[in-house]
């Protein structure tokens, strides 16, 4: 299924800002909606419903885990400025579960400029075909990677196996069949890739996140983007996994944070 | 005037979780309130509101500069979990003017543990009276500086003659009189030193602050905190800046990131 269609949204008629959704099947771990794709779904009723196409900086918190069926997006307008609209989401499952809080300022990026000073380079990756997929491999390969494409730098892949020390995670994404990728295909992007601690040497399961922030800064050139995710600091039960997110242009679309637990154990 | 009573608020009796407070004078850059204060004050309605002492994750969204004089800030819990409150709040000036919207996850600190994997070192600076203090310089001297103390690094400190070229500011940070600080005072902190981008060599005057989120790992031990900020993209009117705050016992406290505005021109 296309992205876009998994994340289509129908505004509730009569209402302000209520919106429904349906998770869709295959775009989880292990039966748990992946948190991109939520934020994803989230961020498309809040832009259908403030008028401006692109998030340029999204925080979503994660309040429970989503199931594949029907939820709903509650959109409060918080300003209409000349160049932001800033607003609020929540999105609830039939159960009235409350899943997700989102907080995001919304604009026409294609409308931004300015100086330019970029004191980063994308990560140097392989080609795409000497990358490795996580599709159909024994052990681990969850449902979400047959919806959209991910290829790992070799050196990040075997954590199953042999952690690389490192705790890292870089690799290329796409959406299948080259549909076309937007900012909210760019929120998915930067939750797509396994967990940066999977490298690491500690002795982890799964790192549910509390808290993801995304910065948008462009809408992506068509073609591969290239991910790079880094944890720093694991401490106290919490860590944090830092993304960028490169385009085929060499452009940085996307630079996110999320605050993840440890599990103890 | 302490930070405790800077940021000191006061319950509306008879209401749910709407709370008094009055933006001192002083917390200010050229009259308007600081953003890290700003925040301190909601996160203390938000703290007092949910029962947990210390916000993990916190994002504010800037919607209107702040100046002295009473706020309410209306707070609203989302979810009572057995690990984290997670909560909404908006601080709206005596005009009705709303100036943040905020969301968090409260918890108590104390109680966290897991494995630690540490990937950074705080910044070397060269000692407390070797660095440069912002109180009655000539070129640069925001009233902030009168409320907290903060001594640059010399490489850094000379933004308004000399830039370093590096878009960067560290120094040292603590409040004044050794008032104990918390992890309010920490927010603070993630948006206290001058605007890294001072340094770069870049046509900026000011970056005004679209949206900030600060993690808090742990409550500081006594004494100064290091403070280091770096910005890596300047992009689309857009830049970042990213901090890491450590506490005297080399204990990383804070990491913080934060949107701002490229003004053009």
């Amino acid at each position: 299924m296309r992205f876009d269609e998994a994340t289509a949204t129908t505004p509730v008629e009569g209402s302000i800002g209520l919106t429904k959704a349906n998770l869709r099947d295959g775009w989880s771990i292990n039966g748990n909606a992946n948190g991109g794709y939520l934020i994803a779904v989230a961020a498309r009723a809040m832009v259908n419903h403030v008028g401006r196409p692109d998030p340029v900086t999204i925080t979503a918190h994660f309040l429970a885990p989503g199931s594949p069926g029907p939820v709903t997006i509650q959109t409060r307008t918080v300003k209409e400025g000349r160049r932001f609209a800033t607003a609020t989401a929540s999105m609830t499952n039939a159960d009235g579960r409350q899943l997700l809080q989102v907080l995001g300022a919304f604009t026409d990026l294609t409308k931004a400029s300015g100086p330019e000073l970029v004191d980063a380079m994308p990560p140097d990756l392989p080609p795409v075909e000497d990358c490795d997929s996580l599709v159909d491999r024994q052990d681990f390969s969850p449902e979400l990677f047959r919806q959209i494409e991910v290829r790992l730098h070799p050196e990040d892949s075997q954590f199953a196996v042999k952690p690389s020390g490192v705790a890292r995670s870089r690799g290329w994404f796409r959406l299948p069949n080259d549909e076309p990728m937007d900012t909210l295909a760019l929120v998915m992007a930067t939750d797509a890739l396994p967990p940066t601690v999977f490298n690491a040497n500690l002795p982890l399961r799964w790192v549910p996140t509390v808290e993801l922030t995304a910065h948008l800064r462009a809408r992506p050139a068509p073609g591969w983007l290239r991910c790079e995710f880094r944890t720093r600091f694991v401490t106290g039960g919490f860590l944090e996994e830092d993304g960028l997110v490169w385009d085929s242009t060499d452009q940085l679309v996307a630079q996110s944070r999320q605050l993840a637990l440890v599990p103890v154990g």
